[in-house]
């Protein structure tokens, strides 16, 4: 069983683009989860990780949460 | 600033229940919190918590978003 943490900007209204993500990761790994956290930032940020590792960062992949939901999968194997 | 949890009941179908706590909590609440988080459960559990003391639990209160976020904020002041 894993944990993801989805880390987003509060003051860039990332919010909604957090829970999106969080509800796509639920759809297909619900199962797998121990926790899916989001983590409240600043300064753009906008990151998921599994288990502590990144496998997301908005300042180097293009957001896509069909990608970010496969980059989560490939993590949790 | 506070971490909130959220645990939910996978098998019974709490997730969009938890989802709509989550958002309420956030609508008010989200400039005091580190984060939040759901966790995954089984057995019926439905509860919520703020820094780790109970504020809400589906066997001993009925269920109402608005309670459970008033129960949050009350948490903490």
């Amino acid at each position: 069983m894993h944990t993801v943490e989805i880390e987003y900007c509060v003051p860039c209204g990332f919010r909604d683009r957090a829970l999106d993500v969080q509800r796509a990761i639920l759809g297909g790994l619900e199962g797998q989860l121990d926790r899916i956290a989001l983590v409240t930032g600043d300064h753009g940020v906008f990151r998921v990780s599994v288990d502590g590792e990144p496998v997301f960062d908005k300042d180097d992949d293009e957001f896509d949460v069909d990608e970010i939901v496969r980059a989560v999968r490939t993590r949790l194997r």
